[in-house]
């Protein structure tokens, strides 16, 4: 066990992670700081404080980041056009290098050598928050209660907190049997019925949108405004990032939109089904796309595309704090220099379809694209060489022997 | 000009083919073969047969080659989860190998020694062919009207086949204003008021669905079984690849599936708006990722996820024919051997949801996945010494001053 | 500390291995089977039988691999032209895996449910040697003495043999400074001076290869016969893999060909120095690309090159006996079907120059490739319209006032 | 034809493009500005001002291009250790953007509105002066009088230049067999004996080397600096890049390095053969490997040799003023920013040796790597856990019966 003089926890208020700051206390003989995030997750973060309080915590840390994890984290992300094996959109990824970044910096400020968080031993958050951590301060201790401690059942944490008088809030509805995780960009849900990959999701699992089924039978228009990239504008009304990702998660869960069952691969090895509702992301991506496709090149489209898989696997597997992530990132962010104008949206029931885009700064040329005649941009009998010269090597193969008839 | 003694004509019946059987005759003075084929495209084939003879055509091919398109086309195509520019299932580009392939069989066959075809100079069509026939027989010479005559424009078109005698029909209906192209895989729309790209396409261009507005309030569940990662069975029900094809067309646009309105960019350098209907392709693209969610390794997945761009630019661009598509084939084609087991979706107003899939194949154990105890095959300690090692280099770098603090 | 009962050791008959045996045995009071494989290092394996005797082990294998390592593995990674970071022909690497599966192999044939090998808790061949005993048997157990022992200097190493009475043989010279391996495809130096990368390697450390300096003053030439990507002749002589390398390793190491000093990135994290002299590898890998270069198509070469150092690293890494390796293999593997002929070659004091190569499948085409005129088979006009098109989105670009000047 | 009032012609002073020279004046009749350029070919540049002068030419650029050369695009493209198809090291190509974007600027200045070359329709030399041009001002129209003209033999150029009075300069020694291009990065060879692959090239071909057998008998030692990527001294000496490269191509000449012989690729769509002399850039590109090898991070050195095959590409192909180029050079140049250090090379007969490399950001720590105890940096341990979670998917996998043997 390492010798600890004082830990920075990620702490949340909740049972779990209040039996961990009671555990580092008595294990770790050693004074916890508390931090607390507001990310959007759609929970109080002021009541963390009295508890902690509770708890004979003096440095106690409550921030609210919302506008950092959109403008530097979520934002940067949707550049990218990211999705991770075909479908999800880095909900729970792309909050935790933040989370890492404040844990290190209040272990600066602070002057503690460790941190710790309530990540299990089995999940790919643990290693998110501790990739993070090592890259921001190489030297610190990091104490990650489930890999080290017997509690390792729900009985057990509650017995621990029972016999500590840690609080167990019953709020009168039953505990849920989903593990969720929240923030501006997303809710996930794991465990519970959702462990047998053949069983259909429940209905009332889902908490931020209705469902298609009941959502408005009348479709909501949205136009979205582009400037390098990045949304700043919602029906022409400028907004700050933390705003527009709100609004779109209120207009994208009012009609339906953004669900998702799948089954992922982690980083630690095994495969793990998660359902998601990431309402206004699935409109951003469907967006930036649209946006992208009249002001972008389309070999600089290509080269993001493909380059995208490994993008969306760094910051799945928490190396967002990696060399390598940043230089993808320099490269994509000045892919969107252009990447300007407006994008028109058609929301209904679960659909989010384009159906206009314009921009200054458009590639798209009607004159040229048309299948009338035009006035000498293109000339059609280039078409012929073209072809020919594309096809020279297979037909010199052909010649050989190769052809594939 | 080429000097030809017999050409395969692509011959779809209608009047711009009309029109090209009629020149070439005149032009070249050379004799025509026609080739008819049913892919699936809605409309019958055999009145091509009595319009070719009215044109003094000896040998006429008129081929369903429906089951041979899905069967060795479609459904290779789909074993990669092939999306062009993130969007685009590929329902034009994948028919275009099919059709080279059997002109150059019939050229063969007819002693020809000359293809032609009815694409413009400023699509991709064009490439798709000529690539197709030249690499699959070299010497054949290529005769493209649009790029050679001067009847470029519909008048000019009209004029000539009212003086060559060339029934132009009159369907009562209005002729669309849209350039149409139909397969058992899609039907496409391009030009019209789709050349502005701000303007929404119109509710009345559809086909092959009816709206999400128009489809049944009721959901609609399926089961897809598969067999090497393609469909062999719907609902229990096994199935030939054209029939699948058809039926998850039929099921898809009933439930307003499959609609897409984007901007891409042609292989010849512009960028051009499409709208498409693929409401069997949709369903297929989401099911196939769910059957490999379960099924394959995780570095297979990924490495398939970052050479599926790669693969799409080769079908989108005319290259299905060509030495390095055949060679990522074979690798995909390996890819789906355990690619088995039944996928299950609920349709609903144009979402596809998965809502359960199962295999003897899967890797899924959700003994390993669980966040309760489990028996060993699993030791949560083992997570710590992964994180440190992978973190190893980022914390030598940050301990060198390279943090990114 | 697992449960075992009988361990299969990778064992050389060295110090290291023997103190490793007895180590086991008294350790984990298990039986020990012993695995000495003759890959080409240059030593004799029989000795090792009687040491093992000596030390009561009742089952003992010896095998005599050099072929299946050259026909399997380091035949196949040339086929992709392997190189890691640039530099290094993966000598090492490519042994682990065959191994790996030699320990399996016997650990199913005696009953044994563990195996056990010398490789340090820091270095990439630990993972090599365990991944691909996990791969192969999921179940078995893993015994990496230097990761549990205390035995972590030589000098406790050599009290515990002293002690248990395993015999240190002095062979008259000077311990070397280096830790070394060998194999049919190269010899490694690791440690001494070359922990100061700065510090240049010392002339007498190399074994296989006279210095450049010293290497004949005249220039010897070689002819190499390829078939499917591999040597299968030498100056026209047909040759056993094994023999092809241990010939060209002879005539490369006369020449002063194969020596390399690099500094290259481990698995674990940490950068190490190396030697290494790989005579034949470096020969190989040569002719290797100017075969290619004749016979395979330009899209085919530059997709294997795009891909080698993914496939580079999963060899380095210890991913032989992974899904994802096993279908870049089927790959590249078809891509070699036309890669015969014969490559000539000129070797003089570390120089391996390709003066010639001739095929039957050969690509090369004088006729269109010469700068006099031809008989048609290139239209010089074609060029034209080719870079028209390929032109037609930058000079699009350029008039939106994206010029780069 | 197309209308042209002025064109701006890459003139070399030579035999062809003085004819090149006439005929444009007397079949367009326009007017021509010459533009030379000194990249270091070895040639006087400026006897082509009297040339020019004697045909009539009025506006007259001689420029000494080779520090804007060495420095904008021969180092940029060694950050990436950029080499095509493996061998070679982009010469030629390298060049080609910087005479077309100075094609462009004296266009602008002079108001011209076409440019010349004499490259032939068959090369990649066309394609890389006619897309820089292009994509710097897409209006400019393009005279390739060899793809025009009907001069297609020497004969016939020879007999054209004797009737307008072209000089044909004689130097006494007999012209060269082969068709030669030179700059300060290279010089390449194609042609004559070449043109059959089997046949080895001539000894007295080589023009900027001795060969190996002639080269000195001592070896040479260098030390090299490095700052961002760059060679900024040798032997301690700051140097201008110019400087620098001229003055490792006479060390390297000097002792028999950087000679090459190849079939390459063509964009085009042939193969051709190519030898090629680059004394300063071999030894460039296994310095800047040396350097990056202690000074930059795993992962992004990874990166970057995945996509130097793609750069490698765009370059060969002509694509430098391209937007993908410049988005992965973006990116190649953001890496280089701890690429500082001094490598120490050892020179001897056509071999480079890396002998030492140090740096005050080198990431190589010797306690670490070290096979002895350290002192807590890294605990052999953690390799289990390593090596247990990435052989997890396989183990899984194994499990179901997926096991390789």
């Amino acid at each position: 066990m390492a010798d600890v003089n004082k830990v920075v926890l990620a702490y949340s208020g909740g049972l779990d992670t209040s039996v961990i700051l009671k555990w580092l206390q008595d294990t770790y003989n050693c004074e916890v700081v508390t931090f607390t995030a507001d990310l959007g997750q759609g929970e109080e973060v002021e009541p963390a404080r009295a508890k902690a309080q509770a708890m004979g915590v003096k440095e106690i840390y409550i921030d609210d980041l919302r506008e950092e994890f959109v403008r530097d984290f979520v934002y940067p992300m949707f550049r990218a056009n990211t999705v991770y094996e075909g479908e999800y959109l880095l909900g729970t990824s792309i909050a935790r290098p933040l989370i890492a970044k404040r844990l290190i910096e209040i272990a600066n400020e602070t002057g503690a050598d460790a941190i710790s968080h309530g990540a299990t031993g089995k999940g790919n958050d643990q290693v998110r928050f501790e990739l993070g951590a090592y890259a921001l301060k190489p030297g610190v201790k990091v104490i990650a209660p489930w890999r080290e401690w017997d509690l390792l059942s729900r009985e057990k944490l509650m017995d621990y907190a029972e016999k500590h008088g840690i609080p167990i809030e019953r709020h009168g509805k039953k505990k849920s049997p989903y593990s969720m995780d929240a923030n501006l960009l997303h809710i996930s849900y794991e465990g519970g019925v959702l462990e047998d990959t053949w069983t259909e999701h429940e209905e009332d699992m889902w908490r931020w949108s209705v469902s298609p089924e009941n959502a408005p039978d009348q479709a909501t228009y949205i136009e979205l405004t582009y400037r390098n990239g990045d949304i700043v504008a919602i029906d022409g009304v400028e907004k700050s990032p933390a705003t527009v990702l709100a609004e779109l998660n209120r207009i994208g869960g009012a009609n339906g939109i953004g669900r998702l069952d799948i089954v992922e691969n982690r980083y630690v090895g095994m495969k793990s089904r998660g359902c998601y509702e990431t309402p206004g992301g699935t409109i951003m991506l469907r967006a930036h796309r649209a946006i992208e496709s009249i002001t972008l090149d389309r070999e600089v489209a290509h080269l993001k595309d493909e380059l995208m898989p490994k993008y969306a696997s760094l910051i799945y597997t928490g190396y967002w704090w990696s060399p390598e992530r940043v230089m993808l990132q320099q490269m994509i962010d000045a892919s969107q220099v252009n990447v300007n104008g407006v994008v028109r949206l058609k929301l209904y029931k679960g659909n989010v379809t384009v159906v206009g885009r314009k921009s200054d700064d458009s590639l798209f040329d009607a004159n040229i694209a048309t299948f009338e005649e035009d006035g000498g941009a293109y000339n059609q009998a280039d078409a012929a060489g073209f072809i020919k010269l594309n096809a020279l090597r297979m037909r010199i193969a052909a010649n050989k022997g190769r052809s594939l008839l």
